[in-house]
């Protein structure tokens, strides 16, 4: 997915246990993030080790900051420490350059 | 992986097909980026779909810039268009913020 520079990109990693309910959840924030101003894309994938990357695309850090704090995401960010994560990382980065192939 | 600010992040995202010595040249590639000055780390993951990201951690641009023009490295990009990668992104990004939990 290309998008117009400058945007931002938060690169998601995180380890992921066996609990249930972190599908139906993932699908959920999903879906309400495509919903928020500024959102452009998301790419993600996880292993079957429970690593995972997802990397979401937005348009200003300000975009970030709303969805950061959007009550239902609030809540999901919870759960997420209290039973679906291990660990995991989250990096807010300015896109300065891109290429693209195929 | 934790890494002090300011700092850079590639996010390669892609689609490989199933042909064969591409693990072998990523096991090669990623004992050579860890060689390189200004390496910080690297996670990565592909799915069963063959769709996969991963993310280099850098401490400025001119290291990026290095590996990028490294002709082992060169070699391997275009070795990756033509046998291995039915399309691919490169985002060269500047980590602005970042947050770690367990």
């Amino acid at each position: 997915m290309k998008y117009e520079l400058p945007y931002y990109a938060v690169i998601f990693s995180s380890l992921r246990n066996k609990e249930d309910g972190y599908q139906e959840m993932a699908l959920e924030m999903l879906k309400l993030a495509e919903q928020q101003p500024g959102f452009l894309g998301v790419e993600s994938v996880r292993g079957q080790d429970g690593f995972g990357i997802t990397v979401s695309y937005w348009s200003s850090l300000e975009a970030i900051d709303r969805w950061k704090a959007h009550p239902s995401h609030v809540i999901a960010q919870e759960l997420g420490k209290e039973k679906w994560y291990e660990e995991y990382g989250i990096r807010v980065c300015r896109v300065e350059r891109q290429s693209f192939f195929g």
